[in-house]
């Protein structure tokens, strides 16, 4: 495919006689591998071309590569931009913004930079490859556990305990977590810190609706209902699941919040174009662009030498208090719980 | 008790009609209180004298302060400490470092500094009259979900997933958690990563173990086994457990890692003292400190805005493979397997 004669994890992999998920996982830092292999296979990686030392790299630009086809988080990856090139702007540097889900493209535009912001679900061996050219890169988006890997991220696991702590001060037992389509590691992120608070209450109830389908929240409360379930809250993993809670319930002749909460995660623009007017967690994604973009300088003006353990970075979201979550209409409120405004 | 005309945390509730409870969490960004209450609050906190504007702050002084009655983690404050000097020393300034738990003196230092690096388990109402001096802090302890607080931690969450994955790779599928005495935040948190991954596995078993005094480890581990549980592996939640667990395992006729694995968390200076030598999770002390300190000193120059949120910097941990930990026994180990060097 007009790549005969380029140097490639698997021209790696057959010099050193391992496989190529081996070897890709090597160079990405990651376990399973002893470290006397590891650095066989770096130094083959860079005898053979693939991966230069950082010093020789003549490039000084920084590229951000956005993955284009998640259209879930467009808004976020919007927010995230905007982030990365008021920071850009301010430090007078320009940034080179891609938007693409094409390996070969990132391992390309991985050589060709200094140093690379990379946003989103890219596959797991385009990353392997960008990783190692060497050239530092700052990932916006999931990994591995201890992987060394530089990341920022939002606080998922914090929101989904936050919001869970919220909706109980306010009175609610029977909680419903609406995760929509799985697969989704934020989501998962936030059942897990919704599920640490809830078993923590002995008279709260968490119940989890997860469907692949538009429109199958109608059949998923039609089933939680016939089992005995009464959800006076649900928190939903991402704001458009809300819209379609809210809708949905409404159509059934709920009143939102009188009979029942619904609290978002996102904070996007239908959050203010629904009526009621979502409460929900705001993501702060301008300030995730900003950081991520400060951490990759430091880097190239820093390499991590080895050893220099990776770094995480959580910037904090906020519950925004609208109008589509109150208090359990079953609660008695006393006086010295501490009450949400309203 | 020396304080009359002390404007304190008593004084603002008194003031503004409050409970001190109520002035303790707004002025520390927690939620439970309106926009318009902590407008209020923190008006009547600056008419007081109590907070006073960064700008006035006089100092340019940074103050450490470790809480001094936490044995259990002074190795890894010691880590801590190296990694802020450090780092103090190579940008030439100079930090004044501080060991104690009494309230009235954090709030003191608070008032009479620039900033403040908070490292340990201090009482929350001290926290939050430090926090309420308006000077930035970064804590390195544990904070309340989506508390708009600055924060070094490590990689707790993610280390318990790692060292199932782990152990899991080795072939254990029956894996003991020893938890030891409760109340520690970081066991919870590991233990919940750790459940994560064995959750995911439908062949996997982690048993929890947890035991308040020196040498409960031979009944819990005795009531285990009654009840038909044979682990093969055991994560132990600090590298002190570990030390219980592999003596006392060796001291009932166990090999390790022949019979049965041990992994601990800390990587603390006994882990390479006891024979086997553990495999265990490196905290990055230094590292805290270092990143730490420059992100209070970040803090500093340009002072957070309202609204601007707060971030979470976790430095990522990584495994340490010695001779305390190996296959399982039972494994049939498939050469397509990753497989940990020994």
């Amino acid at each position: 495919m007009g790549s005969r004669g380029r140097v490639t994890l698997q021209t790696i992999a057959r010099e050193v006689g391992l496989s190529k998920y081996a070897v890709s996982r090597s160079l990405a830092g990651k376990s399973g591998v002893s470290e006397e292999t590891r650095e066989r296979i770096r130094e083959m990686a860079v005898r053979l071309g693939y991966a230069k030392p950082a010093a020789q790299a003549g490039s000084t630009d920084i590229a951000v590569v956005f993955h284009d086809l998640d259209p879930v988080n467009s808004e976020l990856y919007m927010q995230v931009q905007n982030g990365m090139q008021g920071e850009a702007q301010r430090l007078g540097m320009g940034l080179r913004v891609h938007w693409t889900h094409s390996a070969r493209q990132l391992e390309d535009l991985a050589r060709a930079c200094a140093g690379l912001l990379l946003v989103g679900p890219h596959d797991r061996e385009a990353i392997a490859a960008a990783t190692a050219t060497g050239i530092p890169i700052v990932r916006f988006g999931w990994i591995d556990p201890l992987e060394q890997a530089d990341q920022i991220t939002g606080t998922d696991h914090e929101a989904g305990q936050a919001v869970i702590q919220y909706l109980i001060n306010l009175g609610h037992r029977s909680i419903a977590y609406v995760s929509g389509a799985p697969g989704y590691r934020g989501r998962r992120e936030r059942f897990y810190g919704a599920r640490e608070i809830a078993e923590s209450h002995a008279d709260v109830a968490l119940h989890v609706m997860q469907f692949d389908e538009q429109g199958a929240f109608a059949d998923a409360f039609h089933a939680l209902k016939e089992s005995g379930v009464r959800p006076t809250a649900f928190f939903c993993a991402h704001d458009g699941l809300a819209l379609t809670v809210v809708s949905e319930l409404l159509g059934q002749g709920y009143r939102i919040p009188d009979d029942v909460s619904v609290v978002g995660f996102g904070d996007f623009s239908p959050a203010t174009q629904i009526s009621p007017p979502l409460t929900t967690v705001r993501m702060e994604g301008q300030e995730c662009g900003a950081v991520g973009l400060r951490l990759l300088l430091e880097r190239i003006e820093t390499p991590r030498r080895p050893g220099d353990p990776a770094r995480r970075i959580n910037i904090a979201s906020r519950i925004i208090e609208r109008r589509s979550a109150g208090p359990c209409k079953d609660m008695r409120i006393s006086e010295d719980t501490a009450k949400p405004s309203r």
